[in-house]
This record gives structure tokens, C-alpha cells and sequence, in this order.
């Protein structure tokens, strides 16, 4: 774990502007209670008890004019978010009086933050760990409460704790692999080698298991790219409604002004879809086979979810079959719609493929059978594996890409064994493997890419 | 000042919703703790101090779930914002966390708060008045340094306790009003009268004061509706930038998400400038005789000051002349721009009128002069009285309306004793004038008034 280092005092406004209740300027370095105490007037900061709330004044400290009625949180290092001193200046929440705080502050010698700096710090300095991190990240831009609870549940550690263990049992097979070595009267090459082949056979299946999260824990964060598609009038904007409407009730009910951070996502038992704009096609699709070259069908195929819809009240047709054909490669969902009307047709007459999955039969007029749309993408998608409280889960493609190298250093000590190729080399494989797992959790992270992971948080956190 | 009323618990978001670093979600009244207490664990939050910041996590009661890590601040009346018990729970910041932290406290028997509804029990409950509660919302609303530092003023309470010192002197003459009427043998009618007399007009003199701040009070917050004119080629657009450029130096050089609040707004020494789009009269200068209909036109002759544009490079001709004409009624300002290139005209050649200020004379591309604008502007407008630390100022038309108000009980009082009325008559003027000067401060103000003050507020504070 890395030492509290000292670094200058940073200060930044840690609430999204605006005409807002209350604002929050943040200071966190050795010099935030010296710093916030010299703008201070009514209490004297450098006095009082560590997390305790303040009524005062911020001052201009040149013209003595009074800046704002504020509270001032005081908190000392090290039980802080950043393990160093911080001193949250609420104030009353105008973008005037919010910003000349600040700038007040950096008048005295405070320095404006970098975006993420504050969660940066508490990183640096052994308060959280890079998965930590990450997930503080994903918590802000969750759009699902599925998603969220996924992102609370690795900022309470639970991915950056089996690593650890992971690297704690090679790097104990290691130590007894050098004693070995360097005593070699204790013991046999034989046992060295198959003490190191078992260990690695069991953090391959450990990694394994990790891995299969990886593909659940992405779309959580990240959504899934779905399009609705359909000829006309098989119902694709009820569908649509259908599908955006519980999303809406979760969020706006409460807070009118985040529709629009949400609209095109519709949360589907937790999954947020990320709805394509797919009205190019909707247009078109009596001229489908003029299609193939069209830049709307190109954007169908990034989708990584086709919900394509089929009415069971009309006979299906050729642009039926065409929609069918043209997606056959991809991960999609068949929805016969109508199912409130009599029906033209038999299931039996759906051209599906032997990838394709049980068709939902829904009404999307009535709302009927919407449930079962859920469950089917968690069939696809998830495939068994259900997001439970106590499982780490890999959440981004950093920590796939370091799992599968680590994977690639194991088969390397695994096939190193089988050669028969000499224990020191086998040793380095397998020392890979550890160093690798630690970039996930960021105790072996070079800087660039700590930097270029805080850089991608928002001003302020 | 009232008594604390027991009110039901309320809670709302108060920072602006989005995906910034911290958001909070507050609470007020008598259950606030033990309802947040319901909802966290790792702190048992009715036995903490008051004032103190505590870390826990917040979980839904039901299914156990963590919803996410948070600081949670309470503070015990009557020290509060609100003077009833307050908790924040400051949550990691984003839409779906601080959402479903809300709902969850919803769930547990608080009740969403309406827009104000925090400030409103701050005033129900004696802390503030409602000068102040307004100036919590000037603060809030500020476009520029000196708006807002005219709102901390008023939040300090400056005009509430001139008033209340304005309704004491008024209280205590007509207690001795009483005196006299229920004891006559004290004193005679004549120095009863005398004595009213001379306090109305002495609270007449403070109220026309305060009337004579208005202009300038309501200027700074609301702004001046401003229109730049002139014929074409004239410079307009490069006084308009050069006007809005100082705006933005102070703002966006720290938040860059501010841009687009204060655009439009130029702050010319504090003084916020709202500029009236007056493209349709640029471009139609040449034909300005045919104007005298048009809808921009109409515009302008709703603007609070006319910043008219002359080129001292080029001769005046017809259509300068018209716009002069055209402005003649309104308070205007003649710019005359281009000051660095050779003179075509004398200035003794410009139609000034004898309420025309002298002229400014810049040059808008070498960005010269500028000052001297916001010297004659002040000049107009504020007519020598400038707003000091120390003087209460009136800020909004509810104020002003209120005051002229009071100011004509009073004239009612001095005519009602010129023409000999019966004391008791004269009597009830002047504790209109009592009355009136309570509807400023809140004291004697009717509830519907209250309802709807609050009712502008953002939601949260």
C-alpha cells in the first residue's frame, strides 16, 4: 500500500453547476484548513473538531467584502475521501457567488483540480484501489439501478479483494518455489514444478470465472446497443413507448430535469438498452432489398441487440423475410407483436434459425408480455450468469484485457511445465501473471495509465 | 417572531441534478433523523452530535441492498438552515444513486419537498424574514459579481432590520397615541397630532431613501434590457463582443458548463446587461424609414437603455439621423466608435438632445474607451447613489411595491391631520403603514403571498 504522499492543496466545485440548492467547493491538501480558514470569517477553522459542520462567511480576504453564507465541512486527514485534510464549502448554490469561492480560495494558493484529482489522491494514497476507482466512475454515470448496485458493490472491494488473493497465492507458490531453488536438499524439481502447475491450473479457473462476468458487467455499465426493427405498422413505437415508459417512471417522477440525460435508454429489468435511431429504416422498409448498401442498415449492424418485431394479425411477407435474412448473424430477439388480434399465422411459419431463442409473444397496446422480453435478453446476454451480491464482477474492457494477458501468462506456465522447460523460466511466466493482476488494482499500474484514467472522471470528484 | 411549528419531514435533491461529483439529498424536520437512520448502516445516526459529518452507507430497508457510500451530516435544531433538524447525505453524485437514495427516505415516511419548501420553514420559523428568503434566491439567480454581492447584503438581513426599525418608531408613536386618547388629561390633542405628524413625515423621508434605490436594486438583479444600434458597418457586433467578452472571462475560465446560462448577458462593472437581439433592425437599417411599423422596432422600444452606435469615420447621414430621432424618448447612450481611424465629422455635429449624456468615445477593435460606457451608464441609472456595504437596498417590484404603499398611508396621515380628521382616523393610517412595512419582512404578509414567493424557488432549497 502506498505511503500519504504530500501534494499541494487542490480545489474544485464538486456539485454540477447550475442555479442549484446548494453548491459544494471542495479544498483537499495539507494547506485546506489554512487555506479556507484565511476566506473565513465567524469561525476559526484551524480549531475546530475534524468532521464537524461550520456556519460562517466567506470573505474576500482584500476587499473584506462577504462572498457567501456558507458551511464549512472540516475533515482531517486521514479519514477522509482522499486520506488528506478536506474542507467542503457549501454554499448557496448560485454560479456567481459558487465561482468566486473558488477563485477566491485559489487566490490564497489553492490549486484548480484536475478532473478526478480528488479521487486520484485517495488512489495515490492507499484509500481505494484502481477497481475502486473505476467503479466510482461507473456509480456517477449508472443509468440503471442495476447497474448502480454492480458499481456500489466493487467500490466496496469485492473484485480488488479476489485479486489480491489471486496474487497473494502465486506470489506464496513463488516464495516456496525460491526456497526450493535456493535449498534445493529440501526438496525435489518433481514437486516444485507440479506445486506450480496446480496453483496455476486453479488461478486460470479463478480468472475464468472472472472473465465470464466480464460480458454481464460491461453491459450494465455500458447498456446494449438494441434496434428496433420491423416493416411498418407492426408496432415498433409502441414497443418503444412500452420500453422507455418504466424508465421514465423510475427518474422522472422524482427529478424532472434528468429526462433528457436518459432518454434513448430504456431500462429493461435493469439492462439499460441504448435505443439506435433506426427511422431511416422504418421508412424504407418497403424497399428493403434496395437497402444493402444503406448507411442506416450499416448502423444495424453495430447493434448488439435486434428486437425485431413481426405482427401476427397480417401474413408475413417478403420484407419479413428480408429482415430475417439480414439478421440472421446477429444477436437478436423475435417479438410477435398483436397478439390482442387474431392471428394470420402459425409460430411454426417464423423463419428462425437454430440460434434464435423462444419468440416473445407480447401485445404492446395492452403491455402483455413485455416480462419476457427481460428474460430473454438475459438469455442471450447473460447466459446463467446472474450479478449476485457477494461476486465480483469485471466491469470494463481495461480489466478483460488485463485478465485475458494474465490468463495468457498462466497457459504460458502451464505449457513451460509440460516442455519441461527449466523452473527459473517458468518463473518468470508465472511472476507475469502477478505483476498483471496487479495493473488491475493498480499496485504495478504504470503512471500514463493512471493519468489517463482519472482524466475521464468529471471536475471535481 | 413566530414559534417553531411542527412540520412533517421533507427531503429533496439540492444540488443540480446531474453526473457531478457529490450530489445531496436533504432532509428537514422532526423525523429527519430517524427516518436517514432507518436507511443507514454503519453509523447509528441518533446518537452522533450534533453538527457532525458521519460515514456510512445507505441501504434499502427491504431487500439489504447498499445504494451507495455516503457522508451523512446532521445537525439537530435549532442551529439548522431551517431551524428544524436537517440531514445530508452527501452521495457519490449520480442520477441513479441520488435518485433512489431519495426515494428510499420517501419510503420510509418523508415526503418530497416542494420547490422553497426548505427556505419557506426557514422563514415559517423565525430564522429569516423575507427580504432575506428573496435575497437567497437573488443570490441563486446572479448574473454578476455585484448582483451578488448586493444579495449577501440583504441576506445579512440590512433591509429587514431597517424596516423593522421603521415599524418599531411607528409602534411606539401610536402607543403613545393610545396613551394620550385613553389618558387625555396627559397631554392635549394638539401635541398627539404634532407628534404624529412629525414621525410621518420623519419615516417618509427613510422610505422615499429607500424608494431611491429601487432603480439601481432591481437593475442589478434583473438587468438592463439593452439594445446596440446603428447603421450598418457601424461596429455594433464588435462592441457586442468586446461587452460580452469580460462576462465570460469571469465565468468560464472555471466552469466551463456556465457558458450558455449567461449568454446573452454582458456584465458591463457589474451591472448586467441583457442584449435584446436587434438583428432585424440591423439589417434593415437602410430602409429605416419603412420601419416605423416593424416588430424590431417595437422591441427596442421596450429596452431599458439603447446603446446607439455612430462611426466617427464616416459621415452622419439620414439614416444616424433617424435613429437618433427614432431613441430620442428612452435613455439612451451615443457611442461613438472607431475613434482610431481619421475623424469625418466634428462631435458638435451629433443631434444630442438635452438628456443625452456626453457621448463615449471608443474604439471597439483596439477595445479603448469601454470603461467610460459602464461610467455613463451607472451615470443614467444609479444617479449618484451607489450601493455601499451599509445601506439597505430594495431589490424587487414586491418591495417597491410595498413601499409606495406606505408611503401613501403616510401622505393620508399628514393630509388627514392638515384637514383636522379625528385622531382615531388618522390612527388607522398610520398602522396601515405598520402593516404594510410587515407584508415586506413577512411579518404581517398573507399566506397566498408566501405560497407563491416560495413557489419560484429550485427545488431542494
Amino acid at each position: 500500500m502506498p505511503n500519504i504522499t504530500e501534494f499541494d492543496t487542490i480545489a474544485a466545485i464538486s456539485t454540477p453547476v447550475g442555479e442549484g440548492a446548494i453548491s459544494i467547493v471542495r479544498l483537499s491538501g495539507s494547506e485546506a484548513i489554512t487555506i479556507a480558514n484565511q476566506v473565513t470569517s465567524g469561525v476559526d477553522l484551524t480549531q475546530v473538531a475534524s468532521h464537524t459542520i461550520n456556519y460562517g462567511h466567506v470573505m474576500d480576504p482584500k476587499s473584506q467584502q462577504v462572498l457567501d453564507e456558507v458551511m464549512i465541512s472540516v475533515m482531517r486527514a486521514p479519514k477522509t475521501f482522499t486520506r488528506e485534510d478536506v474542507v467542503e464549502i457549501n454554499t448557496h448554490g448560485g454560479i456567481m457567488a459558487t465561482n468566486l469561492v473558488l477563485q477566491t480560495l485559489i487566490g490564497q494558493g489553492a490549486r484548480l483540480a484536475e478532473p478526478g484529482e480528488f479521487t486520484k489522491r485517495a488512489f495515490l494514497n492507499g484509500r481505494i484501489d484502481l477497481t475502486q476507482a473505476e467503479s466510482v466512475m461507473d456509480l456517477i454515470r449508472a443509468k440503471t439501478d442495476k447497474a448502480m448496485h454492480q458499481a456500489v458493490q466493487q467500490l466496496d472491494g469485492s473484485l480488488q479483494h479476489l485479486i489480491k488473493h489471486l496474487r497473494q497465492e502465486i506470489m506464496d507458490v513463488l516464495g516456496q518455489v525460491e526456497v526450493n531453488i535456493d535449498y534445493p536438499e529440501y526438496d525435489t524439481d518433481e514437486i516444485t514444478t507440479q506445486m506450480l502447475l496446480e496453483k496455476a491450473q486453479a488461478v486460470s479457473q479463478q480468472i475464468e470465472q472472472l472473465l465470464q462476468t466480464a460480458q454481464a458487467g460491461q453491459i450494465m455499465n455500458s447498456g446494449l446497443k438494441t434496434a428496433i426493427i420491423g416493416k411498418p405498422n407492426v408496432g415498433k413505437s409502441s414497443l418503444l413507448n412500452v420500453l422507455a415508459q418504466k424508465q421514465r417512471a423510475i427518474v422522472t417522477d422524482i427529478a424532472g430535469t434528468t429526462r433528457d440525460v436518459i432518454e434513448q435508454t430504456a431500462n429493461v429489468a435493469g439492462i439499460p438498452l441504448q435505443l439506435i435511431d433506426t427511422a431511416g429504416i422504418h421508412e424504407t422498409t418497403d424497399q428493403i432489398e434496395q437497402l444493402g448498401v444503406d448507411r442506416s442498415l450499416q448502423s444495424l449492424q453495430t447493434a448488439d441487440l435486434i428486437l425485431l418485431v413481426v405482427d401476427s394479425s397480417r401474413p408475413l411477407d417478403a420484407t419479413d423475410q428480408r429482415l430475417f435474412q439480414l439478421t440472421q448473424e446477429q444477436k437478436r430477439l423475435v417479438i410477435v407483436n398483436k397478439q390482442d388480434l387474431a392471428p394470420a399465422w402459425d409460430s411454426a411459419a417464423l423463419p428462425l434459425t437454430a440460434d434464435d431463442l423462444t419468440p416473445v409473444i407480447i401485445s404492446a397496446t395492452q403491455k402483455s408480455g413485455i416480462d419476457q422480453i427481460a428474460a430473454q435478453i438475459k438469455q442471450l446476454f447473460f447466459q446463467g450468469i446472474e450479478t449476485s451480491q457477494t461476486t465480483a464482477v469485471v466491469t470494463n474492457a481495461r480489466q478483460v484485457g488485463l485478465l485475458q494477458q494474465a490468463q495468457q501468462s498462466l497457459a504460458d506456465v502451464m505449457s513451460g511445465i509440460q516442455a519441461q522447460m527449466p523452473i527459473d523460466l517458468v518463473q518468470i511466466d508465472m511472476t507475469n501473471c502477478w505483476n498483471t493482476l496487479g495493473e488491475i488494482t493498480g499496485e504495478t499500474a504504470p503512471d500514463e495509465l493512471i493519468t489517463q484514467l482519472f482524466s475521464q472522471f468529471c471536475l471535481g470528484k
